[in-house]
């Protein structure tokens, strides 16, 4: 195997352990500079966490071990395509690479939802099947000017 | 102020703090038969977790709060319109409805790549900015089988 491949066995690994051990089938590895530096399997059961994907996870263990919340430079690799949540957050933990390897399609046909989740996003917010209202927008846009003309912000 | 508005307020003054903190300007609170069970603002540079948003940290406190990974029967009240890593997050919690106040457009205006990661995901991966590749599905497959096989798996 080579390098690439050897890091996805290892999520793919932990995607098989998390099944024999009661979690879904789920694994993710995140690599910076040939190094491993993150690993996880899905722990949404057993955390009570429904933001417990393995890409999140490994994300949130990385961005730990490093001290930053930027993960510039990384690569995550993952068992299945990533659901809407965790490729939102390989794209605002800035990761350059992802490989991956079960599609939305194989997850659909198992009984997870990140299928129907792509479609409602692509949805207008009006006509989802999580029932969505606007309201209130002139008194929270205060909190934006606040943003915008804070000098010391820290950008993310 | 009614119910809603009051909550709404809840979201938006959480956001207001945050910018003073130095976070991120946004806020959120789940609220389930008329009781706030969680209410959060923004940590991803305090934390060092760029998953830390104020909706994802919220979800996470009203799970811990109520020992499951299922938040049917609640609300979110958001200060701005969720991201698509929010908004996965709010399905899979299974939350019944979503209110916003600012918009993702607002959202764009102050720096914030909500738009960005909404038109990423509407993109084919192969043509995505974050360079994506698919591998070694003939592998990775063998866990969902697993899963599949699996009579007292539970689901999520």
């Amino acid at each position: 195997m080579n390098d690439k491949e050897i890091y996805m066995q290892k999520a793919i690994d932990l995607s098989l352990e998390s099944v024999k051990n009661g979690g879904g089938p789920f694994g993710a590895v995140i690599v910076k500079d040939g190094d491993v530096i993150a690993a996880s399997s899905n722990s949404v059961t057993s955390d009570n966490d429904p933001t417990a994907h393995a890409e999140v996870n490994a994300i949130r263990l990385a961005t730990q071990k490093l001290g930053t919340f930027d993960l510039t430079g990384c690569e995550i690799y993952s068992s299945c395509e990533p659901c809407p949540m965790c490729l939102g957050a390989i794209y605002w933990a800035h990761i350059d690479k992802l490989y991956f390897a079960n599609t939305k399609a194989d997850a659909k046909k198992i009984g997870f939802d990140d299928s129907f989740i792509y479609e409602e996003i692509a949805t207008p917010y009006e006509l989802r099947k999580v029932k969505t209202s606007q309201m209130m927008r002139e008194s929270a846009i205060k909190a934006f000017e606040s943003w915008q003309n804070k000098e010391d912000k820290i950008e993310y």
